[in-house]
């Protein structure tokens, strides 16, 4: 603790960095301001779809900015929208604390992926100051922009580009669907700052932790409150393009076909094998895109567009994947499909960092809730913020380990859980 | 012949029915109004697509109408919007000889599918015309209403409503994949009618033919001027929808998944391996649409809608892969993928009726072109038009064989042959 210039709430911490204040998490708003922002959703309920700089993103950004507003906190938002929050410590020079999430959602999920790490952040940090805690470096929400690949088809654009594992060119190059540019988009969604602006210099931040939903079944099997991540693995994404030869499904006989949609299919069959070919079980890859054209029920498929995602905890295994995927890919072009394959990206997989998960775990015994160490097998953007700091985060059960679904579901008791002990995390983290 | 009421041309058929005027076609005209027809599309060009009661449907339409105000035909449209344009013969109480095809086109095909056979059947019209040849019976021009299956997943619906196959009330069930019913649809496309009019008696017509590219690469191949079809390979079309069970593409391991776009795979090539099993050449089989739910690159495909088209020229033959297709559906059930198959439509194959054959083979003889038998291996409004008359088809050659695609091609002067073979036929057969 740096002496003097700070001054602390005298029982504020008691042994060991014990918080002695009462933190209380008011739960029923945070249910609240969860069933709120599903509602700014283009799918019906349950369901939720928000994509990147859609109105109804934008729209959600607003309800975001409108509660916010209500804390005090210092606003600020980049050239892709990545939104910052800051509650300035009594030690405004150093480096903050930061915690958050995303709250774009892909097509037909759920509510609770993404939100809980946002809507919990501010509940903690609303808790904190209801408490009279006073931190010492700056606490900071962030609201990370697109972790879901759903319109660009890269993951965690926002916290990718704050850690410059994206660069500015990269980025504008990134184009939608409908073709439409990254930049353009982003500027007509209102974000018209410096794309140049957007990295962040290593050490900006003192640490980071996120909330985030398990998005597999453990915690909810074992009746444990809290994970606590020790390892995130990141996929491998591939896209994959093939051309064969169409022609009129009734004339053209089997043996003169290039059906390119067959060819897709074997692929995808590959995709499975490697993934159960590994041995272990954590080796998971999808297809989870397959476009065919020209998508008539009497022409032979001329051309597919598919996705693979391909992740392991280890490095080395997850590679063993691809190299596979990649052989099946190969072995049409000797069927006479022309192919096409564009890594994405294959991130390294993260270690979370020793302390942070220290002061995650003493922050849930403080609590009182039982912990376990997970592994993160989904993206999140504590991935590339790794690269900023030390960086960690913190699971909470979901029914059935179910996500990215409409049924996506954890219990109010199970945030409000997950919001004390982030809660505590960030004071630990936050005194000097 | 019957004799007396009407009056023949002196000069107009020799011996053996042989005509003796000459017929002019004007090759380049026909060459002008199917680029033109070519440029009214949704696709760019080469590309075509044109899809049922579109704006582009409804141009090419009046397109059509424009061109048949010139020649003195008598128009009639149905309640679908089936078009017929009737040069009254000297015994106007007999039923009349048809001809024509179809003007919609699947996405992103070429120019030549039923467009051949509708401005063809109007130059030959017209050729006859000017040719001073007087009919018999009637002459009718038709166009049919969607022979693809593009919008409603039913093909041949126009020559199937006249032919009764299809009856008023499936007509008012089929809708797009918009939700938008047929029956709404066709009304605001400005056809109005009633739908119990379109199906016509028995004997209506007196014979049809239908002149049309071969889409296969036999005729090129060998040198052949004109097909004579000896039979009409009819497809069956099942609609296969499957259900998974969705999740994060990164949580979810291998073992518990119920990846619908998986099983879809799996029944594809039971597809593929079906139509090779039969030992036959003749036996083809397609999935030509293979829809993947939620599309998502990082969520497992809940749900696939797939389409199968197997066609055969022996109908047993073509019910041995539909069992075979069949069997490989039901084994997803088994694996946890809820499935349901609907049968489009399996009609049976069609024999061409002998009087009609033996016309185009004389026809083509007189016009001096090399013949040969061939099959027919697409959907064509004279599998339904044999339901209500004796039917027959001519094919002329199409480079490669190809077609639903841009490059389709067929030659002028192959398309000019096709003409003047059918402007023959129909001479022939309309002389009482």
């Amino acid at each position: 603790m740096v002496a003097g210039r700070c001054y602390h709430h005298p029982l504020q911490h008691g042994r060991g960095g014990r918080l002695v204040v009462e933190i209380d998490i008011d739960q029923p708003r945070l249910s609240d301001e969860l069933e709120h922002l599903a509602g700014l959703s283009d799918a019906p309920a349950p369901a939720v779809t928000r994509v990147l700089y859609s109105d109804t993103d934008l729209a959600a950004r607003a309800y975001l900015k409108g509660l916010l507003a209500g804390t005090g906190l210092r606003l600020r938002e980049d050239a892709l929208g990545n939104t910052f929050a800051r509650w300035e410590g009594c030690e405004p020079g150093l480096p903050a604390v930061a915690s958050g999430s995303h709250i774009d959602a892909v097509p037909h999920s759920g509510r609770f992926d993404g939100t809980v790490g946002v809507l919990g952040a501010l509940e903690a940090i609303r808790a904190l100051q209801a408490a009279g805690f006073s931190p010492g470096r700056p606490i900071e929400l962030i609201l990370f922009t697109s972790e879901e690949p759903t319109r660009f088809g890269l993951g965690c654009i926002g916290s990718r580009a704050m850690a410059g594992a994206v660069t500015p060119p990269q980025l504008r190059r990134l184009e939608d669907e409908e073709g439409r540019n990254l930049d353009e988009v982003r500027r007509q969604a209102g974000f018209r700052g410096d794309l140049e602006d957007v990295r962040l210099p290593k050490g900006h931040y003192h640490a980071f932790v996120e909330l985030h939903i398990e998005q597999g079944p453990l915690l909810e099997r074992e009746g444990v409150s809290i994970g606590v991540v020790e390892a995130i693995a990141a996929p491998t994404t591939l896209h994959v393009k093939l051309r064969g030869e169409g022609g009129h499904a009734g004339t053209v006989l089997m043996s003169e076909r290039r059906d390119a949609l067959l060819a897709g299919t074997r692929i995808a069959q590959a995709v499975e094998e490697a993934a159960r070919g590994t041995g272990s079980g954590n080796s998971i890859a999808t297809v989870g895109i397959f476009d065919v054209h020209p998508r008539a029920a009497n022409s032979i498929p001329s051309e597919v567009f598919l996705t693979v995602d391909a992740r392991d905890t280890e490095l080395a295994r997850r590679d063993t994947m691809v190299v596979a995927i990649r052989a099946a890919i190969a072995a049409e072009e000797a069927r006479g499909v022309a192919t096409e394959v564009e890594v994405i990206n294959a991130d390294p997989p993260v270690i979370c960092d020793a302390e942070v998960i220290q002061a995650i775990t003493a922050a849930a015994e403080e609590a009182g809730f039982w912990t376990r160490p997970l592994f993160g097998r989904a993206y999140h953007d504590a991935l590339f913020m790794a690269q900023l700091c030390p960086s960690g985060m913190i699971f909470i059960p979901c029914r059935g380990g179910v996500s990215h679904r409409p049924d996506e579901y954890a219990e109010p008791e199970a945030i409000a859980a997950g919001v004390r002990v982030l809660a505590r995390t960030l004071a630990r983290l936050a005194t000097t």
